[in-house]
């Protein structure tokens, strides 16, 4: 029935379902689809459509009559497609605005470190005026963990800005401006090579915990973090033991492995950690609900969808 | 006498006098010239070579054998040549890294305020996570005062970030991507129409004060100010006044009427207001200093200077 009410099952361990019914309604009218938020579902087989960042614990396997899977990423790379009913039909949510925005964030995080804003905030708080020279862009060194579209964006505009830019991914890559590592050498190598380390990968099993002590060891005492990617790549204690060393002299995180961070997390009013509320690319429910409610409305007609993906080729 | 030891006399209300001996003593030797710290001067008639930000109280017209007055900035406008003994050739400093600094500051101040870095390091001590939808940067209007050299280059990057930038400029200008205002009007206009406003001017009789609640009056609730100028700029009991309104939401002051910031100013400790020390533009001295010390062995040998002034065009 093309015109069917759509019910619609949304999951995300960090994606706020309020957010995005907002978003949706928006495009779709407040009483023009139903809104069922995981991981429970009490009718799996009535769900039309599935939005999610990350499959629910029990998979999508019960759910037998869903016209698509749509993902509120980017990628797919979070789906285990064995866990979905075959042949459903996947997409993935295109925004155009998210690269220029994780790009704003990494500027506005770089730039506090490398102007040292972060000092000056807390002198001007102590009636401290006490200068440090600042140092030209091009010897500030900055690696990038992850060179996807998003890695890739950053990299180039802080390239284009003159800092020298260093870039890491688990294959080769070849960018303009950036000197690019690989694999399991090039991770430590770039870590002994830059002043900032910036991540955007995207969390597999691979990269889960890879922001810990084995890689911090190899930074130069004083460096910093920028965590951009998921909580759950950083190894919480592995910062803080690292932080106490001087090793990393300060962080930006804009995420975590609990969102909101817990009320007492040690992380809050440590002087040197700066929390931000997941915010570095966080304009995605607005914009792309126009694209997913699009692709709702296709997908209840029963027409290919926008940016679907080719399971062959995964992407 | 080409091989005689110079007399430097410096003086600057702002620059630091160390700061410029040491840059010069790494150029022409810790004992490769003497040097007068002003404003007082104990015999005027034996200075070779006057070195200046501004002219002392008294002006130089009893500096009666001087060589070369050399400005430590890229402009003489800060200088009233009826108080120098006619026909000394006067040059300024060229730096060729000024504009990046510059233009990196800016972009850690207005990053800060344009992604709310500064609301989260306030959260983050008082364990708050609260997000707010990031705006795309073409919805961050910013507005210039002053289109000179660095102006210009702070406006044309930030056009390039793709913010919407004004500029304002005493006489008409044109810059690819910048909305340019010119004049009485111009200035009103242009601060009713930004989220922030940077001041880049030249300090002269005519800028004294322009930062003053006759300017702020007219911008938008909730506006952000960078002075990147100096402190004559801006009144600063008006600024507290639009702060205390929130007409004014917080402020970036790297320059202060009295520098270093006498302890117990309202501005130490006030939350709205970040300090920097004057480190916008401060790397001048190590690389202005190359310059500045071939145009003192000039000056002792009677040659042309580099960078020269035409008094008749004023630049």
């Amino acid at each position: 029935m093309a015109t069917a009410r759509p019910r619609i099952y949304f999951f995300s361990r960090i994606d706020s379902a309020q957010t995005w019914r907002d978003a949706l309604a928006a495009q779709l009218g407040d009483d023009g689809f139903d809104w069922i938020v995981g991981p429970a579902c009490a009718a799996p087989d009535e769900v039309d459509i599935a939005l999610m960042y990350n499959l629910p614990p029990d998979g999508l396997l019960a759910f037998r009559h869903l016209r698509a899977v749509l993902s509120l990423s980017a990628g797919i790379n979070q789906f285990d497609c064995t866990r979905i009913p075959h042949g459903v039909p996947l997409a993935r949510s295109v925004d155009s605005s998210l690269a220029q925005h994780m790009v704003g964030y990494a500027k506005a995080a770089v730039y506090r470190y490398h102007r040292r804003f972060h000092r000056y905030e807390r002198d001007s708080r102590a009636s401290v005026w006490q200068f440090e020279l600042p140092r030209p862009n091009a010897r500030t060194a900055i690696g990038l963990l992850g060179l996807g579209e998003l890695g890739s964006a950053v990299a180039c505009a802080l390239a284009a800005d003159a800092f020298e830019v260093h870039g890491w991914s688990r294959t080769p890559r070849d960018l303009p401006g950036v000197r690019c590592h690989a694999g399991a050498e090039g991770i430590t190598q770039m870590a002994g090579a830059v002043d900032m380390l910036i991540n955007l990968l995207p969390l597999t099993a691979e990269t889960h915990g890879i922001l810990s002590s084995k890689l911090f060891d190899r930074l130069r005492p004083g460096s910093f973090v920028i965590n951009m990617g998921r909580g759950g790549h950083l190894v919480e204690a592995d910062l803080l033991a690292a932080l106490s060393v001087g090793r990393v002299e300060a962080a930006t995180l804009d995420v975590a492995a609990v969102e909101p961070l817990p009320a007492g997390h040690p992380f809050w009013a440590h002087p040197g950690i700066l929390i931000t509320p997941h915010v570095a690319g966080i304009t995605s429910a607005n914009t792309a609900a126009v694209q997913i409610a699009e692709n709702v409305r296709r997908a209840m007609r029963g027409e290919v969808l926008l940016n679907q993906i080719d399971l062959e080729r995964g992407y």
